[in-house]
C-alpha cells in the first residue's frame, strides 16, 4: 500500500497555509485544478479590487486611482520584496514577458560583445525573441543542447535561461550558474515566481509573468528585474515616456529615470496592476518560505504516488526527485499523454495540461492546493488509465494547449 | 448676444446620437467631463463584460473566454472595420502605443535607408521612441520644426506624424501627406481614432491607443495597422510566440504569421481586449460618419463661444477653425491656463486638462457629450475667469497633467 488518503488529510489538517484556499473563488469543489501554473485561480480580493476599480472609473474617470501613474514601480517594489528578494527600484511591473525579455537582452548586448545563447529546451517565446535580437544586433545565436552547454559557450554576451523548466519542472541554481560565466545571464522566472523562493541579489537580470502563481489574471502585467548597480549603464531600446525623467515636462530629449524604471515604456495597465497588487497581499501574508515549503511537500507527495501507482501504468516522472531542484509542478511522461489529459478533463474533473510530445503536466500552487487534491488527482489519473478510459476520448476535441 | 442655451438644447433634441449617452456610466449629472480625450468614460457594456469575464475566470479558470487566443486579431479586425477603414489582417490590438510604434518604425527601417524623422511638436513618447531607434539603428534623427519640414527631409526613411495634434487638435490630411514622400509614414492615431473618420486604405502604417475615444479603460490595449501589401516584407523586432505560425507547435525557429499578426508578441491582456470589443459595439452602432459629424458640430459650437465670450478675457483659440481640419477637442490658450484648469475642476465641476505651457484643453467625445454640455462648459469657464476665481486656487494643488 502506498500513501493512504487519510495521510493526505492529516497533512492538510496540519497545513499552516490551509486557510488561504478560502481566499480564492472556487465554484466547483469537486474539480481539481492542476493548471495554476498556466493561469492562477481568481483571488476574491482581486475580484473585489477590480469591481472597485471599475466603480472608480465610472465615477471619477480621469481622476480615479490615486497614484496610478506610479503603479508600475510601486507594484514592482512590492513584488521585489514579497517574491524576488530584490531591492527597491530594481523591479517594475509592465508589458509582457516577451517584451521585457526583448528590452533586457537588447540592453545587455550594449554591455557585452559576443553571442546570444540559450538552450534548445527553453520556452519558445524566449527562443524566438533571442533569434530576432541575434539578427537585428548582428550577433551569433547559439541554441545549446543543454543548460551546461549554454553556459560553456566561450564568447557568450548574454545567456537566457529559465529558472524552472516549463515542461520538466526542474529548478536551476541561479546563483551558482550565474557565477560560472562572464556573460550576463537573463533569468526567466515565469514558472518559479510565487511558487518557490527567489533571491535576486545573486543574479543580474530577470523577467517573468504574473498570471501563473501570482494570480493576477489573464494577460496580466509582466515584470523585469535589473540589479541596481547595472541599471544606470543600461538603455531600454524602447524609450517610452514612462521611462522618462519628469515625464510630464515632456522635454525635448530622452533622459531616462534611474533604476529599473527606465525600462518602462507606455501607459500602464491599471486594472492588471491593481489585480497584481491585491494578489501580492496573499503571498505576503503567507510568506514565500512557507509557500515554497508546502510546494515541495505537495510535489513530493505527487512524486511518491507517481512511483507507486503510475509507473506500472507506463508513466515516467520527468521532474527531479530532489525537492529543492524543482518548482511547484510535476511532469509525467506517457506515450498517450494527450488523450490522458483530455480524459482527465472530460471524465475525471481534473484539469492538467498537455505539453508536446508526451507530458501530462500537473501544477500544484501551494496557496490553494490541498494535499488531498494531489492524492485525489493522482488517484483519478490512476483509475482512468487503468480502466483505459483515455482510449475513448474524441480525437477531434479541442487540443489542450 | 451669442448662441443661446436654448439653441444648444435644440441641437441635442435633434441629435441622432443623443441616446448613446445612456450607454455610459454617469454618476454626477452636473459634472461636465471634457477630458474623454485623455481617458474615455466607462461604457455600461464594458462594466458588464468585465464582470462576466471575472466570473468566467473564477468559474472556468484556464478554460474561460472561448477563443481568447484570437482576441488580438479578432478585436483588431473589428477595430479595422468600425474605425479605421482597414481590411482584415491589417490590424491587431496589443501592447502599448509606445511598444507598437517601436515595432513598426524598427521594421520600416529594414525597408528604407535614411533618416528617422518627426516634428518637434509630436507627442513625447513618439519622439523618445524615435530617438532611441535612431541610436540603435544608426540612423540620423531629425526633429523638424514643422510637419511640412518633416515631410521635406530628402533622405527620410521613416516619418512619424500624429493624425490629430494632442495639443492644438489640428487634424492632418493623412492621404495627401503620405503621398508627398517616398519615406514610410507612420501615423499615430491616438487622438483621432473613435473621434473622426480614418481611411487606412490611403496610408501604410499606423498605431494608436484605446483608452481615449475608444473607451477601453486605463492602459487598455493599443493597436497597430500595417497595409497588407507591406506586412509580409516586414519583421517585428520583438519576435514573440503570439506572432509565430502554429504557436503551440512551439517549433525550433521563428516563422511569422502573415499580415499584421506577425507583430504580436506576448500573452494578450484578455480583460482589456474584451473591454475594447464591447466598447466597439457602441461605435459600430453609432457609425463613425455620424460620430465625426457630431464631433465637428460640438467643436464648432465651442469655437463660436470661444470667439464670442472668451477672446475678450484673453483666450485664443489654438484649434483650426475649419471643422474638417480638427479632431474632437479644442485648445484654448491663456497665460493663466494652469490655474484656470484647477479652478474649473474645483469650483465649476468641469474637467478639462492642462497642456504646458498655456493650453486649456477641452475634449468633446461625441458619444456622450451634449451640445448643452459644451455650452455650459464654456459658460462656466467664462464666468469663472470673468470673476477672477482662478486667482484663488491653491498653487500647491496636484498638478493637472
Amino acid at each position: 500500500v502506498s500513501v493512504e488518503r487519510a495521510e493526505a488529510l492529516a497533512l492538510d489538517a496540519a497545513d499552516p497555509l490551509a486557510s488561504f484556499r478560502d481566499a480564492f473563488v472556487i465554484t466547483d469543489p469537486q474539480r481539481i485544478y492542476a493548471d495554476g501554473n498556466s493561469l492562477g485561480r481568481l483571488p476574491r480580493a482581486v475580484a473585489a479590487v477590480i469591481t472597485d476599480a471599475m466603480h472608480e472609473w465610472g465615477d471619477r474617470i480621469v481622476e480615479a486611482w490615486d497614484g496610478w501613474i506610479d503603479l508600475p514601480t510601486r507594484v514592482g517594489d512590492r513584488l521585489a520584496a514579497v517574491c524576488l528578494g530584490a531591492q527597491p527600484d530594481e523591479v517594475v511591473a509592465c508589458d509582457s514577458t516577451t517584451v521585457n525579455l526583448y528590452k533586457l537582452v537588447h540592453a545587455a548586448c550594449d554591455l557585452r560583445e559576443g553571442a546570444i545563447v540559450t538552450d534548445r529546451a527553453n520556452f519558445p517565446t524566449d527562443r524566438y525573441v533571442l533569434e530576432g535580437l541575434a539578427g537585428s544586433r548582428g550577433r551569433r545565436l547559439v541554441l545549446a543542447d543543454s543548460v551546461a552547454d549554454a553556459l560553456a559557450v566561450p564568447d557568450a554576451a548574454v545567456v537566457c535561461l529559465s529558472h524552472v523548466d516549463y515542461r520538466s519542472g526542474e529548478a536551476l541554481d541561479m546563483a551558482a550558474l550565474t557565477r560560472t560565466t562572464e556573460a550576463l545571464v537573463v533569468w526567466d522566472l515565469s514558472h518559479s515566481v510565487g511558487a518557490i523562493e527567489i533571491d535576486c541579489s545573486t543574479i543580474d537580470l530577470a523577467v517573468g509573468c504574473s498570471y501563473k502563481y501570482l494570480n493576477a489574471g489573464p494577460g496580466g502585467p509582466a515584470f523585469l528585474f535589473v540589479r541596481r548597480a547595472l541599471a544606470d549603464a543600461m538603455r531600454s531600446p524602447i524609450q517610452g515616456w514612462f521611462g522618462q525623467h519628469e515625464q510630464f515636462a515632456m522635454g525635448p530629449r530622452y533622459d531616462p529615470l534611474p533604476g529599473a524604471a527606465r525600462f518602462l515604456a507606455g501607459s500602464p495597465p491599471v486594472l492588471g496592476l491593481l489585480a497584481l497588487d491585491a494578489s501580492l497581499d496573499l503571498l505576503a501574508d503567507a510568506g514565500m518560505p512557507q509557500i515554497a515549503r508546502k510546494g515541495r511537500a505537495l510535489t513530493s507527495l505527487a512524486a511518491t504516488l507517481a512511483d507507486d501507482w503510475l509507473a506500472p501504468l507506463g508513466f515516467t516522472l520527468a521532474t527531479p526527485r530532489d525537492p529543492a531542484a524543482r518548482g511547484s509542478h510535476v511532469a509525467l511522461r506517457h506515450a498517450d499523454a494527450w488523450p490522458i489529459c483530455r480524459a482527465l478533463i472530460e471524465r475525471a474533473n481534473v484539469v492538467p495540461d498537455f505539453r508536446r510530445p508526451d507530458i501530462v503536466r500537473l501544477g500544484f500552487p501551494p496557496l490553494y492546493t490541498r494535499f488531498a487534491d494531489v492524492w485525489d488527482a493522482m488517484d483519478r489519473l490512476r483509475g482512468l488509465v487503468a480502466a483505459g478510459e483515455h482510449h475513448h476520448v474524441d480525437p477531434r476535441a479541442r487540443r489542450v494547449t
